[in-house]
């Protein structure tokens, strides 16, 4: 998967996750640094249906999976730091 | 929902998904400063059985709303930064 040809994919993305993987809707998950396996399989699951979110099945219903494995990598590819609790 | 209750309620996530929010397990997703609204409803989906996941599925099962709230809420209270992309 190539992070930066999924830089150009995210078009329909970025309203609610952001160029920079940071929510910008409160029913949108920040993805920023966000386990590439995770959002494959989560990607994976929208586009089949097996999981259920209006908005992401629409989204993902018709992209190939080298478009979703990209978006993946894309987001999984942004840094990022955490403060210990 | 109390972050601080949370705390001590994520005993069985730590394994998964860490005390400081980040994961340890290539199927687990980083919870750190995630969005709460997401992450209340992403127990709620495991503990119904709408959203599918064996491990998630299982440890929510006996798990009370109010507990669910606390431990979403410690895990978005966590604070992160994102290196710009």
């Amino acid at each position: 998967a190539d992070a930066r040809a999924g830089r150009q994919k995210i078009t329909a993305c970025q309203a609610c996750h952001g160029l920079d993987g940071l929510s910008k809707n409160p029913e949108a998950p920040n993805l920023a640094g966000q386990i590439e396996g995770y959002l494959v399989k989560a990607l994976m699951e929208y586009k089949s249906g097996t999981r259920k979110n209006e908005s992401m099945n629409i989204v993902t219903k018709d992209l190939s999976d080298q478009d979703l494995a990209d978006m993946a990598a894309y987001y999984s590819s942004i840094e990022i730091d955490v403060l210990p609790p």
